[in-house]
C-alpha cells in the first residue's frame, strides 16, 4: 500500500484509527476459550465488528509468540483472514525486531512474504543496517521506534547530541528519512508527547506517524491532531486494550464497535475541521 | 546460572566460546533436508560435535520464525534438547525484542519459561521499562545492545550526550547497571570495536560481554582478549557461520568441531597467559 492508498482508506473510512490486538488468554471471554483456536476467534469477531471504522489492524507479536508454535498458527490465520476478507487493511506487525544483513533479510521474508504483513515495527539501535532490508520490499513499510509513549523514554531517547545538538529521537528521524521515503517509513511517536510533535514535523513533515498512548496512558486524540496531523492526515492513532476488552461478556465485540466507534467519530470531526474529507 | 557459574564452565571447559545457531535451509547439508526437521536435525548434530568445547549457545530466532510454527517447533526442539543433554550450556535467545510493561513480560515469559532459555538479547531504545520485566527472573539474562559489530554502528551508538560527555553505548551500560546487576545483565560489545573495549570496561568492570563479529567481520580474539577480559574472563565471544556452514557435506558436523576446536585451543592459551585456569 502506498502512501496516498492509505490517505484514501482514511478519507473513505472519516477514520485513522489502528487497532491492537494485544490478544491475552487472561483477559478475553471466557466463553472463547472452549473454542479450537481462542486466539483466532477472539480476533476475527474483532476485526469483523470494526473493520469498518478502522484503516489498520496490529497484532502485537509477543501476545502471539508466547503460545509457541499455536500462537503463530493464530497470527497467521489473523492475517490470513484479513488478507482474505478486508484486502485494504493496513496489517501492522507490531514486532519491534532490531537485527542485521542476513538477519533483518529473515526477518523480513517472515513478516513481508511469509506472514503478508505491510508494515513491521523496528527498533533503530543498530542504525541503518538494520532498515534497509525491509526497504527493499515494495509497497511495505518499516515503522522506526522515535518518541515512545512509555514512561522511561528518556533514557536515550532525549539525550541530546553534542555535535548537532538534536536529541536522538530526531537523529533517528532525520538520519532514517534518507534511507527511505515517506512511502515506506512511518515513526512510532507517542500520544503521551503532543507538545513534541511540533519538532517531529520539522523533520518529517510528510511521513505517516504510529501513535500509541491514547486513553489508559493518557495521551489526548485532539492534541495528537492538533500537533501531528498534516495535509494527508499522516498519523495512524492506535487503540488496543481500550477497545478490544471494554467487555468480557457475550457482547465483547458489540462493545469494542461501540469504543470504535466513539473514536472514529472523534476522528471524522478532526477530520473535516481540518477539510480532508471534502 | 549464576556468573560464577558461567566462569566454572569457561574453566572446566577452557573455552568462552558461544556457539551461533543461524540454521539456514538454504546452507545446510543437502542431505539433512530429507529429514522430517532438518532444522533441529542440523542443531542436534552442531551441539552434539562441539557441546565440549562451547559454553554458551545462541540460537537467532528470525532464523525460525520465518518459518511461522513450524520453525518455532524446531526451535522449542533444539532448546530442550540442550537442556535434556547439556544442562551445563548456557542458551542465548537471540532475539532483540524491545518493548514495554505487557509485551515485555510477555516476552520474557516466552524465552524464560515457555522456552527455558537463560538469556535473552534486548535493544535499549525504550529505557528501563522494556528491561525490566526480564530482570524479575531469577538467574536468567538480559543481553543489552550496547556497542554493535555492523558497519552502521555509530549512526546512533556513537553520539555523544551533550549533558555528560558520554556516548549513547555508554549511556545505555552506565544506566542499564544500575537497573540489574553483573549477575542478570550483559553487554552485546561488537569484535570489530576492540579498542573501545577499554571504555567500557570503565563502565562496567564487572559484567560479561557477549561479543560477535570474530571471523568474517574482522574482529580480533586477541585484541578482544586483551582489551575485554576480566578477572573471571568476562566474556562470551560468539562464531555462527564460521563454524556451523564450515563444511556442507556429510562430514559437517566434524568441521564444525574442528573449527570451534581452534577457537577453544586459543582461549584456552589465553585464559592460561591470564592465570585463570590454575
Amino acid at each position: 500500500m502506498t502512501s496516498n492508498q492509505l490517505f484514501e482508506q482514511i478519507r473513505l473510512k472519516k477514520s485513522f484509527l489502528c487497532i491492537g490486538l494485544d490478544t491475552d488468554l487472561s483477559k478475553i471471554p471466557q466463553h472463547i476459550l472452549a473454542s479450537e483456536d481462542p486466539i483466532f476467534e477472539f480476533n476475527r469477531a474483532i476485526i469483523d465488528a470494526t473493520a469498518d471504522l478502522v484503516v489498520a489492524v496490529k497484532p502485537n507479536l509477543a501476545f502471539y509468540e508466547v503460545h509457541g508454535a499455536a500462537g503463530w498458527n493464530s497470527l497467521s490465520k489473523t492475517v490470513k483472514y484479513i488478507r482474505s476478507k478486508y484486502p485494504n487493511l493496513f496489517i501492522i506487525a507490531d514486532a519491534k525486531r532490531g537485527d542485521i544483513t542476513s538477519t533483518a533479510k529473515m526477518y523480513a521474508r517472515t513478516f513481508f512474504q511469509s506472514l503478508d504483513c505491510d508494515a513491521i515495527t523496528i527498533s533503530p539501535y543498530m542504525g541503518k543496517d538494520s532498515v534497509e532490508p525491509f526497504l527493499d520490499y515494495k509497497n511495505k513499510w518499516v515503522i522506526l521506534l522515535s518518541l515512545t509513549s512509555n514512561q522511561s523514554f528518556s533514557d536515550f531517547q532525549m539525550i541530546e547530541n553534542k555535535a548537532t545538538g538534536k536529541r536522538i529521537f530526531e537523529e533517528v528521524i532525520e538520519k532514517s528519512s534518507k534511507w527511505g521515503n515517506f512511502d515506506n517509513t512511518m515513526y512510532v511517536v507517542g500520544a503521551t508527547r503532543a507538545e513534541l510533535f511540533k519538532d517531529i514535523r520539522k523533520v518529517a513533515p510528510d511521513h505517516f506517524l504510529l501513535v500509541p498512548g491514547i486513553g489508559e496512558q493518557g495521551g489526548s486524540l485532539q492534541d495528537v491532531a492538533h500537533f501531528g496531523m498534516n495535509s494527508k492526515c499522516g498519523l495512524l492513532v492506535n487503540s488496543s486494550r481500550g477497545i478490544i476488552y471494554s467487555d468480557n461478556t457475550v457482547k465483547f465485540a458489540e462493545s469494542a464497535w461501540n469504543k470504535a466507534s466513539q473514536l472514529q467519530q472523534e476522528m471524522q470531526q478532526i477530520l473535516q475541521k481540518a477539510g480532508l474529507l471534502s
